[in-house]
């Protein structure tokens, strides 16, 4: 493992401090917690509250800021965060009009924050929560019943972010998250396996040439491996399974997030949008939104996914298009 | 070699068509040339251009935009581009006021840019530039005389960008560009080489402990081979270097750029901007702006830089911070 850090005990502590010292403008720590908030005046809206495991960063202490989440909760590496933790999220980001979790399907996550719920609501706060299951790639994984949560939840973060700014009540925002996650849908593909700190080697070991489809942020286990044969080939893959999902028709209008899942250059990302942007324009679909980086990584997982989200609302393109004041959208 | 593309020799140019798909609210691509210019109306002030050979993603096509740059000249892979490639760039961006390349120092970089000013010139178009030369790490190397050009060039984009977009004049511009260029200062790590698509192999290899301290952006070699031991040692080897090269002194005052080579995490970086904040604090200096992220890549080398730019002017801060429409800053 060669990896720019100390003990590997102590990572997520110290880039929780490294993040606070950068982002100064923007967020701070709650003393003693693994819980980033926005630095901002209270105005009375609901809070909107994500997290998870570590390792997927930007995800989602870089999401925290004007316009998207009010505090993220960072568990050790790609480890669910505890019931205390995220409860220290809920009471550090209230403000009077309840607080929403947006809660990716591993069943850790769902146990923890839907703990932390519970005590919240006995100390007198209102709570409500979605929980995102955008990966298409398998039913049922390691860490999940149904699909898991990837990539998409950062969409989830950015349409939610804006109703809160909006100012729209915690009701109102449960029923548009609900109307909202089921028509985000992810695929991705690993080069690599991720090396946890505290692990040292990889989570799995692909060959020379070898990439595997499906695999998850963690690296569960995807449904096939192959040959790796070029960007178009993996495009093809992906773009082919998104659009079975959604029985896709010409004319159908999609959001797009090309996700790098870490060691997958810009250069690659770009070449494979190329490829995308090409098989989606042959199938007669419209892109009204396009988004390309590192959003959701699994450490250093070279690989990428590709997230669709269907438009069955204008206001999800107004609300992805407001500006925001954060470190990483 | 294990990467997302398809034939080799056509990455730059997929990767741009990419990028503008990705991008098409910001930029478009000059037909038939590898120029990524601003979609912007005209308003008669100086254009700022850069460029150089690809590979360093997001630079330099991803600082195009309002208040950074009016377009980039993208060569191969880790290649100058063609004096033709650089013209079709001035020509394409001058409003009347004239042009400001930003020109990293690489003797081909060097050579094509200043014939393409030349040809400009010959035409009637106004032309000045600066050479960007922040890289502390040796004098001279494979492909430069002198210190070489790396991620502080990001800094003299925005800084410069923001001058452009106050209307200042090519002759003012330029004063600051040569007041600006040597009060930033950078040096780097690596711990692995890059694997350019062309040649299929790393540029280099390091033992699976070792790194090397002061390798170049294109993998050229560095200063000293050691242990990787930790971020610590990481970090005081590089604030030691850098605070000498300054003669700083208790209460000097600085920006600070940490930037990713390509394949080290997000994590990895806050938890060495963390040793990096303890040992500025340590000297007594001020940390007036900072900024972490991959902004200048050497495709998927792992490593980091930290650029230290002394801020002798507090107009730089303003510029700096100054908001900007691009896919990248």
């Amino acid at each position: 493992m060669k990896k720019v850090i100390n003990d590997p005990t102590a990572v997520v502590d110290e880039m929780l401090n490294g993040l606070c010292f950068v982002h100064s403008d923007l967020v701070e720590r709650v003393e003693g917690f693994e819980v980033i908030t926005r630095k901002a005046p209270k105005t009375g809206k609901v809070a909107l509250i994500s997290g998870g495991g570590s390792g997927h960063e930007p995800s989602h202490a870089g999401f925290v800021g004007e316009g998207m989440l009010s505090a993220a909760v960072c568990g050790a590496v790609f480890t669910s965060p505890t019931p205390d933790q995220v409860l220290e999220a809920i009471k550090a980001t209230d403000e009077g009009a309840g607080v929403f979790m947006v809660i990716k399907n591993y069943s850790g996550d769902i146990m923890n924050f839907e703990m932390a719920q519970e005590m919240a609501e006995m100390e007198g706060v209102e709570v409500a929560s979605v929980v995102v299951d955008d990966d298409i790639a398998v039913e049922d994984s390691l860490y999940t019943q149904g699909r898991r949560g990837v990539a998409g939840t950062v969409l989830v973060h950015k349409i939610l972010g804006h109703a809160a700014r909006e100012g729209k009540s915690l009701s109102d925002i449960k029923e548009l998250a609900d109307k909202l996650v089921p028509n985000i849908h992810t695929i991705g593909v690993a080069l690599s396996g991720a090396t946890v700190p505290e692990v040292g080697k990889p989570g799995f070991v692909l060959a020379d040439n070898e990439i595997e489809y499906g695999v998850g942020i963690h690296g569960e286990p995807g449904y096939r491996k192959e040959r790796l044969e070029s960007s178009a080939i993996l495009a093809k893959e992906l773009v082919g399974k998104l659009l079975d999902s959604f029985d896709a028709q010409s004319g159908d209008r999609f959001a797009i997030l090309i996700n790098g899942l870490g060691n997958t250059p810009l250069m690659e990302q770009y070449v494979f949008a190329n490829d995308v942007a090409g098989l989606l324009a042959d199938a007669g679909l419209e892109v009204a939104y396009k988004k390309l980086g590192n959003y959701m990584t699994a450490i250093d997982m070279a690989g990428l996914s590709l997230t669709l989200l269907k438009v069955e609302d204008e206001a999800w393109l107004e609300a992805l298009n407001s500006p925001v004041t954060t470190a990483a959208w």
